[in-house]
């Protein structure tokens, strides 16, 4: 039985977690939530009876022997050491400590075996959209060998929390007219203001970009994909480029991906691999078209219109969803926990 | 002075068609409408006139210089030719010539020659996702040759004409409650359901599948993107794969476009050529992030996100949006319409 602490309880993916944790029935011997300081006292029902949120104090961790955190990464940074410190293994979901050549990055279909290496006792998850990809990826990069990726995101507003599903929920309702008026409404400027989230409009639009602009002119989202996916695969020669997006759905990160491989894979191989790898579930035998909506509210990663890339002989085309909640943050770092605990 | 007859005028292109002919002052000396029989005698005001729409039959295209068409494949392969014969020559949106080796295929910024060269009379628009990439890639593929591209559309439902803004539509009213019943909605199955345009909710959604599944896995909207490209710029040899996928946007195709040239471009001179180019507009010097909203309702094609890609040394990464109603179809078919009169 384990004594476990969750950092940011009151959150989308805090959420999603305790429901992770009761749904898995993971052996809680004491529940523990951590939240800021305007939720403190706010009780939280849990089959292991309610607990009232915690703030963050010195000493707040003492006894616990597991520590999932959700919080932004000042934060994460601040306090995932403390709880470490006080004995417990620490599973964070900030990118705070992702890179950190000392704390393992862990997608448990990828490469289960790093939880063991983590000198700092800290376990990082990473983003939801290397997670939805790389668990679709690793039974193909390990019987072929990915040279080239080449993604674009179409990422669900949920990614952004709370406000970023409040923000799409409040500009729709603006949008009450029918089809003529919205098409007036799209193509005059100005009509549909953008929010505070997003700086251009959420609703009814695609916007490419999803977090801030970095080297190259890649965004810190794409980075985050292409450094950790090579961290998770344990290969820093994979090639990688993304064009990540933000489009108006509220929950599943859906990606169209094409692979390049080092040994040529035909479709066939392909279907076979990923029918039978964990946490995926290929839709159609591959044929299918799942859409975002599918994929949202269920653990496994949907994979479908898996094709033969036309233009690139022995590469793949393939498009991949995941709940971006869920196997994209809260499930991963309960199938860590696992890990940790078995 | 041109005597100009628009078949499918009450369509969603089709009003968008006469709204570009008196936005260019297209010189018309007499304006004719055709529409199906359920609108036959519906009166159109244009600058021109009151026009009552007219049902096709023998002898409609009498005395017309310029039929523009746009009606659905079948109906538009029986009325060209009549057109055609009648003397007129024939600007067909459709799908239904684009690829006969007797047709030329037109973005008037890529391959406005071609227009002189069309034995029937009949000259094709391409399909709207092509249309958009075209005019943005033409002047890159002149200078440094484009050997390969990997395209990821983001499509809006205008595609599908008014029936499918009007699902889309429809689907949002259901979603009335703040985001944590939409987020439980989006989570559990059956609570949106499916209409009759799209075999998955559109509605807070992301679609991988644009067309009807054929040769290889690819789409014939993906088909369309590969072929026509290839005849535009008159270059068989173009490798092109693509996933199409349909999201709740209104209007406006978007899409992310990785592209390997045959001699390596830098992104001082993509970003140069592109905003030298007729029909292009570079967002932020080509860092800025054009979403599809932006695009709506104007001519030009918006390219941002331009990027060296970091896995191909040579390559381009961008993205690029315009409106699928004009430039991705009335207006292209009223620009090419120019070229003819000129």
């Amino acid at each position: 039985m384990t004594a476990v602490g969750v950092i940011g309880a009151t959150g989308l993916v805090g959420g999603e977690m305790l429901r992770i944790l009761e749904e898995r029935n993971f052996p809680v011997s004491q529940l523990r939530a951590y939240a800021s300081p305007r939720s403190e006292g706010r009780v939280l029902a849990t089959k292991w009876g309610d607990v009232a949120c915690e703030v963050l104090r010195d000493g707040c961790f003492d006894g616990l022997d597991l520590v999932i955190v959700d919080v932004d990464d000042p934060l994460a940074l601040e306090w995932a050491p403390h709880a470490a410190a006080a004995g417990a293994t620490v599973v964070d979901n900030s990118a705070a400590f992702r890179m950190d050549p000392d704390v393992p990055l862990v997608v448990p279909e990828a490469n289960p075996h790093d939880v063991h290496n983590a000198p700092k006792g800290i376990i990082s998850c990473p983003n939801c959209t290397t997670i939805v990809l790389v668990t679709a990826l690793a039974p193909l990069h390990r019987e072929f060998g990915i040279e080239r990726l080449v993604v674009a995101t179409y990422q669900s507003v949920s990614g952004a929390g709370k406000p970023g599903m409040e923000e799409l929920s409040e500009q729709w309702t603006k949008f009450d007219g029918g089809a003529e008026q919205l098409r007036r409404a799209a193509a005059t400027p100005g009509v549909i203001e953008p929010g505070e989230v997003w700086d251009r409009p959420i609703a009814g639009n695609a916007i490419p970009l999803a977090g801030s602009v970095k080297e190259h002119g890649y965004t810190s989202e794409e980075l985050k994909l292409v450094r950790e996916t090579r961290k998770i695969l344990h290969d820093e020669s994979l090639r990688i480029t993304a064009t990540n997006a933000r489009v108006p759905v509220y929950v599943g990160h859906s990606m169209a991906v094409n692979i390049e491989f080092r040994r040529p894979a035909a479709k066939a191989a392909v279907v076979e691999l990923l029918a039978a790898a964990p946490g995926v579930a290929l839709a159609d035998g591959g044929d299918g078209h799942p859409s975002a909506l599918e994929g949202a509210g269920i653990d496994p990663v949907l994979v479908g219109r898996v094709r033969e890339d036309q233009s690139n002989p022995g590469g793949i085309d393939c498009w991949v969803t995941g709940d971006n909640l869920r196997k994209g943050a809260a499930l991963n770092a309960v199938q860590i926990a696992e890990l940790v605990i078995r």
